[in-house]
């Protein structure tokens, strides 16, 4: 079928390669910060994501302060001992050998929060799934980190911060949800492949073993 | 600063085309099914999204039978049945004239569940924040948005369908977790503006009232 909606050829091609390419960024981060338009597209994007019932719920906190770096980095450094703790043998020392965050290196880092008890939207679509609201700013990272390869911009999500913590650090209002704590910079390369599957902790699996046709049968990635 | 993995300026501006125009399309659909190479590209798109600790938890449930699409649809009823029940007046009138899905005129449906207590991934990343399982498969849609809007073709999520009944109707097994159920198919239009925008049921907030530098000050949205 021809379709009038289509991108033409290289445009479809250039927002596949931001989708294949697209990696999560753990080293390397250069020391020049973002300029200031750069970043604006970047939220730009983050903010033009689907929300249920337009309800816009995410907050974006830019953090350039080096001190309130460093004290994101100290919550890092917590929660990754206490991680490391749960493994024992080959898996320890392999766990111990990963660099899981460029929370010193990157110049800038941006947290985004969910207002979840927003009442912009009229609650529309989150009367039975009230999630709904976290999972319209995880598409907004989402966005912002295809929109950040295109820009050649690395992204890494440190996705095992406390909220807890990470609430008293950042002084968050009781009424947004911390969802995404993302490090953000120039970096001096993107790898081919993800960090995790280049040091062996965990390999990728074929797209055909997660889709199944109008009914499930037996898992297949086991 | 010249940035050497920075897109050619072309394949940026056709990154951001596809997130500024990509719409939760709810009418319109054209009743020619996805041919399978269109979809497994959307697939596969969706399946190169991050995921913590590469767990790689998203399942896809491609649904083309018709009578599980009438049975999803019946279900879409009641649970806007129940919704339209909390508003009242002018805003009641509103919403019961809201069209909010496609189910019965998009050709095929794609439910994306979470298999949230997978070991793949050897619970990196997921310690603290165990969420972050169900937040990898939302960034899954959103890569699968992108590519769509790319490719010409609608998406649109249907938020509001109850996970529990939804169980019952797909025979979704106790360990995956349903986290987006969408429409999916050629479209005679995308829309300029969002459709809840130009039904007057909400309007956009500008970006700079949800961006903060370093600290929060006061809620700007309100």
């Amino acid at each position: 079928m021809s379709n009038p909606h289509a991108f033409p050829e290289p445009d479809r091609t250039a927002v596949y390669r931001a989708i294949e390419s697209r990696r999560d960024v753990r080293r390397g981060y250069l020391p020049e910060p973002l300029p200031e338009e750069l970043l604006q597209r970047l939220l730009a994007a983050a903010h033009s994501a689907p929300s249920v019932g337009l309800m816009q719920p995410t907050r974006f906190l830019v953090i350039r302060s080096p001190e309130m770096r460093r004290a994101v980095h100290h919550l890092f450094q917590q929660a990754n001992a206490e991680a490391a703790a749960t493994y024992e043998g080959e898996q320890h020392e392999l766990y111990t050998g990963l660099k899981l965050e460029g929370l010193l290196e990157a110049p800038q880092h941006l947290c985004m929060l969910s207002d979840t008890g927003s009442e912009r939207g009229h609650r529309l679509g989150r009367h039975t799934v009230p999630e709904t609201a976290v999972y319209s700013t995880v598409c907004s990272v989402q966005n912002l980190w295809l929109a950040a390869r295109a820009e050649g911009v690395g992204v890494g999500w440190v996705s095992i911060l406390s909220q807890e913590r990470l609430r008293e650090v950042l002084h968050i209002p009781a009424h947004l949800t911390p969802v995404a704590y993302l490090c953000l910079g120039y970096v001096e390369s993107f790898a081919d492949m993800p960090d995790l599957e280049r040091a062996g902790w965990e390999k990728r699996v074929p797209l055909e073993s997660v889709v199944y046709l109008d009914r499930f049968t037996n898992d297949k990635t086991t």
